[in-house]
């Protein structure tokens, strides 16, 4: 080999080196199986010209639940442990609390008792939300979840909470919008905890979350300057029915495809596959209990609490087409970190 | 002159007459006066590059009411209009309601009773709102008022009411996108009343219109197919406070620039101006009955109980710097139609 020839063979695989996304298409991180040509499928026949299925670009919707469809939701959602950590401040506030339960349980649990969490109740996290994320500006709300989001990190992983996304997804956020779909989150999360990281973690703005949303109440500081506070009030249950509602009343657009992984998105789903033309409604399988987890009870998988997938629901998507993405099948990378 | 000459002359001519927009800049039917250069050095100042005011794209946000800032709201607004005038479609419906106030008031004044006008209270008018608006599937209500556009006429100028909008705001919509500005209408009207012909008439798609918003409730027909109903509760009003609180529910940012035209713009015009760096708040004023209508009780002109602009709501503008728009002295010409 001459040494010219030689320069320009070491050159080439430099680059191939540098840019694997390019030369592995689109969406590198997916084995080749029928959720990734589902998608692909999909994404040609609505931005294709001329194709019977081309979708205006201003009608290209795509929406996708967050917790357990985005990023890690297992152990317990992102948000839950934001608001049992910003207990100890919430006590050192309002020294009173330090002895009320659901309070003090919390403050077993963030001390070591891991057996306190199974003291929690649904109504204790509700009231635990509540007492941690309302009656504060809008303002102060985001500096502390910015704050908290900068320090914290996963118990398994040992990374912060926004590296916890999968790859795949992703890839499918970047795919889409590259072919001119409005990348939306329709989150069961709070649409203001969202909101404070989405922009920099998926590339989807404060505008285009859809989540679960609080009243708030317009005031005027002493100088006579506005403010708005955040109130215990609900104005938008972003889980089941409510989030075909609340996409309607955020976005006033049907989707025409749509990502989730648990019961709270069954209407969604349904919904987006109930309109006319090209329609794709998936379902992200956790059955990877050694990349990351297994819980269903779907398919045999052990059930939970956090991020049900049960049969009926496996059932319903097999019976009305809808595309059952299987994490430890279909996925061939997990977290961008495991390519570093 | 030389022939060759002659034709380029002509040529020059026949361009100039067929593009008057381009040879007068951007805002036209703007006549020269503070109201215009404050719009003009506001775009200048927050987009370009390296000035001190300069605003990320991003974050580009611009807020329209609709009812007397876009488009005429006197002598009703016209969704009221659209309401009264669903009437006998509901009675016909109904039968029972014929004799029942305030549907037989309306009944009269459509038989051409103009004095009911004055026997309608603002509870009767909700009343007749709710009945009209809710209880059907959205897909109805959208095919409903899309067919009564069509249909309806202004009763002074006989023409549709999507052609009552401002030539001189249209053409700051366009204005402010073409510099990348998001546009928003942030009404007090309601949100799909709006969605169903905001697209067409003003370029802003449904996901741009924040608006008074009922809830909506998911459910199946007989054969499966999810559907959403309208229902008689109410989710965001989107008035005086209700503005900035909508804004935050559906963009979850603060605009640049807003414009308003009466009291339920004040907050949302104060939220404006309150945030950091170059902000401005526009109120237009109903001055000039001539060509279109004069009505306050601001600056000395006649009361009203549609779209009030009181003294002092005149005298915040003025004291806060935000910048009174004179439809009689600032605008060249109203209606895009008055060209033609």
């Amino acid at each position: 080999m001459k040494p010219i020839l030689n320069k320009f063979v070491l050159l080439a695989g430099v680059i191939a080196s540098l840019t694997p996304a390019y030369s592995q298409g689109p969406l590198a991180s997916w084995n080749d199986g029928p959720a990734k040509q589902a998608i692909v499928e999909f994404v040609k026949a609505t931005t294709t010209q001329g194709s019977p299925q081309f979708v205006p670009l201003e009608e290209r919707v795509a929406t996708f639940d967050q917790d357990g469809t985005l990023w890690v939701e297992h152990p317990m959602y992102t948000q839950v442990m934001y608001c049992l950590e910003r207990v100890p401040d919430l006590v050192k506030a309002k020294p009173e609390l330090a002895n009320v339960a659901p309070f003090n349980t919390v403050l077993e649990l963030l001390h070591g008792d891991r057996a306190a969490m199974e003291k929690l109740t649904l109504p204790d996290i509700e009231k635990i939300g509540i007492a941690t994320i309302t009656d504060i500006s809008v303002e102060t709300f985001q500096a502390e979840v910015k704050q908290w989001l900068a320090a914290a990190k996963d118990p398994r992983w040992k990374k912060p909470y926004t590296e916890l996304t999968y790859l795949p997804m992703q890839e499918v956020l970047k795919y889409l919008r590259a072919n001119g779909y409005k990348t939306y989150i329709v989150t069961g999360g709070g649409q203001d905890f969202v909101r404070v990281y989405a922009e920099q973690t998926y590339g989807i703005p404060p505008e285009q979350i859809v989540g679960t949303a609080l009243s708030t109440k317009y005031g005027y500081e002493k100088d006579g300057k506005p403010f708005l506070t955040k109130e215990p009030k609900l104005v938008v249950n972003d889980n089941d029915a409510g989030k075909p509602e609340g996409i309607h009343l955020m976005i006033g657009r049907r989707p025409h495809i749509a990502f989730g992984n648990s019961t709270g998105d069954q209407q969604m789903l349904e919904y987006t596959k109930a309109g006319d033309g090209a329609r794709l409604s998936l379902l992200v399988l956790h059955d990877d209990a050694e990349r990351e987890y297994a819980y269903g009870p779907a398919d045999g998988l052990p059930d939970t609490k956090v991020g049900t997938f049960t049969q009926a629901l496996y059932d319903e998507a097999k019976k009305n087409g809808w595309t059952v993405i299987s994490m430890k099948k279909d996925w061939k990378t997990i977290f961008a970190f495991e390519n570093k």
